[in-house]
């Protein structure tokens, strides 16, 4: 099974794409789709669309794996990672992946093992467990991919305890 | 020239279509999009791309006009709304709508005269501008018409100030 982990954002929208192998994750790729800050937000859209339609047509995941979001912050920020997530979603749902949502509570305690691990943290165990020789880069790509790990570790563990995820 | 006015929501997204006769509105077509709560986000997200694509592609407007966005409320609303929202923008760039934004203030004062006009007094104005013998329904397609004719009026007065939209 291939799974689609993606870290949505209007200006950097973190993919990573994984192999789940009875369990174990093997990175198949992982980048990021930047947009100019000079174009407008529904072009912006469009090629975050795009890129991600590629991806999708290029590795044929059968699972989007994203993160729950939780905003402390202000709306605007909100809004416009909303508008990114959405297009993500839709894109998604357009080609028939099965979607799963983990908060980052989740995400960390599937990676790391305890849910108040650091960004650093979090990367270094990302590093390690995809066998990379650096740390990926930037960090939407390796929150991508971290959330993708999150999603393997959970579909084995649902089916060592016979659950549904 | 065909306006598409857009009200984004995930559960309701309203959508009005004018066509704009030298300065002035009149209409085509209104109505809402709305997506059932037992369905998933991505695909009720995906639905709506659909309508939309299809209420595009009937009309073939030329213009997405819609409201700017401003929060004091709850962030995740902010998400869901900006979902909606990312999927209406990303379709109209898809399908080459030039995409402008008014504020609610604005739309209020084009449509009523002064900014802050109440609702019921913007829906009367819709109804008396477009010669309809009823208030449009629901709220949400009331406000894309809104937003509509307020498109109309901007590009009147720069067409009259010879001023770029």
């Amino acid at each position: 099974m291939i799974v689609l982990g993606i870290d949505p954002g209007t200006a950097t929208t973190g993919y990573g794409v994984l192999e789940d192998i009875g369990g174990k994750a093997r990175l198949i790729d992982y980048g990021v789709v930047r947009t100019s800050s000079g174009t407008n937000q529904a072009i912006r859209l469009l090629e975050i669309h795009n890129r991600i339609e590629q991806v999708i047509q290029c590795y044929s995941p059968s699972v989007l794996a994203v993160e729950e979001l939780f905003f402390s912050r202000n709306a605007k920020t909100a809004i416009t990672v909303g508008q990114a997530r959405g297009v993500v979603l839709m894109t998604a749902a357009e080609r028939g992946l099965v979607i799963y949502e983990y908060t980052p509570l989740e995400v960390k305690q599937a990676v790391v093992g305890f849910g108040n691990a650091d960004k650093r943290q979090v990367q270094a165990m990302v590093k390690a467990i995809l066998q990379m020789k650096e740390i990926p880069k930037p960090d939407d790509a390796a929150d991508a991919l971290a959330v993708a790990i999150c999603h393997i570790h959970a579909a084995r563990l649902a089916k060592v305890r016979g659950t549904q995820l």
